[in-house]
């Protein structure tokens, strides 16, 4: 904890990106915020805010913005990453063409590559060259970037397969007053909890705007938590990552606030909207409707029930009604509540 | 699900026995409503309604109230117990009085017996003789009785160490409309889980009075989850069993909804009530602080690792300033998500 203050780069000026930025101010570093957009860099430098993103805030003066990505870069050793997840190939492409030494790149992304299937520190390594690569981290967990940037008590968690470098990332950020950060050697679940997470959001917003109740909202989310942990167990996590901060606790704060773009998208689907019109009236990427589709290849390819992400799916391409998925989701075949997990373990148990 | 029509007893007529007599009668069984208040039992025969405990609600003719236990017993062979915790021991002690044959007991009850820090199903196993218990079953999971008696969609779990008669109460309660029961072997999970989650109700009460934000109480709740799970696991419970419908599943229900006593007794606490205000103002029992006692007793009875718990108890029962306490919990040393239930699940291993 008595870390010499860092010079840190922050790639993405997002909301979650800025509130980041504003963690490691608050803890001394210095940071280089960068973002393509040039006046939004001259606002960050000038004006010290970032109003699209964080209306009512004003940044540290240890936050300098950068429009050119070698500026943002030069020196630097550890790279936060916080563009949206359908950006980070281009930006990482665009990295590899100014990294000059190995470098510690924190992602703070959550979703799945469309056509390979891959997490987003498989894009990353993929991608980047290994020579410039020191570490591939995650951070995850339940965060509302507003929250953060008010500096409400948040906790988040780490990852890596060089815990030394997760530890690392771990002392950048945590902080007495209101950031703590717990580390968790599972990087598949980490980030396949992240991710998969925005598809129960979007369910949980169906069965709300249906008026199921809040029986039915909890058990949707208790049974979403299970298939994606039958999926991640699948995929070699450990299964007791599910029910930690980058599982449970994500799924709870998407799902449970009126804020989340994805419980919005679902709710609107739940009361009779078609994806179009929903689609059309957020005017932005809803990020579930993209991992629904990564989510149904994944558990194709598994070989893994996965009831709730199918009924989505169906709901979502193949214009199912909602109520109707819904309704077949109650009415399985009686069930032993862990057995397919307890399943796949064995399986797992006798591959080993 | 072809089984011949059951007639069932259900002791206790408050909210929760009402509703599952109401499921059971749905399902074609003939229920008998035990209470032992007469005025209460004449509205159930007469005016077909419960309105202290359901107002809104018409109740089908299949429930018959009874005021005499030994009416409601005569011939039966299974029993669905729906009394508070405090009061089962007196219930079951009346139970034995008039029992002639060997019971099937599913208890609906949530809590620890502050004293002997017994289970529901421990203490009922105590207090009834072999000869009268042909099994003991627990029904349990996120369900708020208003939402049942409206016929909302809602998932169950049961659980025993006869899965045979877990089964046999599947089957019973069971339907294809809105109420659906998933089976788990877990006794000790199920019961540890629904007791100690109306801790952590209180403590995201707290959070919530406090102002500190979805990101601190999806937090919270997370943490809270591990610590019951270190306790249940280290008592015998299968760790899973907490990231299921009556571990995170009841936690959701029970922390996110204003209807909740135990949150609102601590959303108070939050606000700077003392105990004594909040108690006086709620004018009913307040489950989750006799609950606190008893799990802090338990935490130190197995060395288990419990911080909120006993954050929670010092606010109650000590005068911490329960900003305080919330404090402390954020400024914890820098620790591995998972270590401690690790740790425990090792040293079973070894013990085995």
């Amino acid at each position: 904890m008595n870390q010499q203050k860092a010079e840190i780069a922050v790639l993405g000026a997002g909301s979650w990106g800025t509130a980041l930025a504003m963690v490691l101010a608050d803890n001394g570093h210095k940071v280089r915020l960068w973002s393509h957009n040039n006046e939004q860099v001259q606002e960050i430098n000038h004006e010290h805010t970032n109003k699209k993103y964080l209306p009512e805030i004003i940044l540290p003066e240890l936050i300098v913005g950068h429009a050119s990505l070698n500026d943002a870069l030069t020196g630097i050793e550890t790279v936060i990453l916080a563009v949206p997840t359908k950006a980070i190939r281009e930006v990482v492409g665009k990295m590899k063409a100014v990294a000059t030494k190995p470098l510690t790149i924190a992602h703070v992304s959550k979703g799945i590559e469309p056509d390979t299937l891959m997490r987003i520190s498989e894009l990353i390594e993929e991608e980047m060259p290994k020579e410039f690569i020191k570490a591939i981290v995650v951070l995850s967990g339940p965060s509302h970037a507003e929250e953060v940037s008010l500096r409400y008590p948040t906790t988040v968690t780490v990852s890596s397969e060089n815990m030394a470098a997760a530890e690392e990332i771990q002392d950048l950020f945590i902080n007495q007053n209101y950031f703590r950060v717990y580390t968790n050697p599972d990087v598949i679940g980490v980030e396949i909890g992240g991710a998969l997470k925005n598809i129960i959001a979007l369910a949980a917003g169906i069965t709300d705007g249906l008026g199921y109740g809040d029986n039915a909202k909890a058990a949707l989310m208790t049974r979403g938590l299970a298939e994606i942990s039958r999926l991640g167990t699948k995929m070699g996590a450990n299964p007791l990552t599910f029910s930690g901060l980058t599982g449970i606790g994500d799924l709870i704060v998407t799902c449970t606030s009126v804020h989340s773009r994805n419980w919005r998208a679902g709710n609107m689907l739940g009361k009779g909207k078609s994806l179009e019109e929903v689609l059309d009236s957020m005017g932005m990427v809803v990020e579930g409707v993209r991992t629904t589709k990564a989510a149904y290849q994944l558990a194709r390819k598994y070989d893994v029930k996965m009831p709730i992400t199918f009924a989505l799916y169906d709901v979502l391409f193949n214009g199912k009604n909602a109520k109707d998925a819904v309704d077949v989701l109650m009415s399985r075949g009686k069930t032993n509540e862990m057995e397919d997990l307890v399943n796949i373990l064995g399986e797992r148990n006798h591959e080993n």
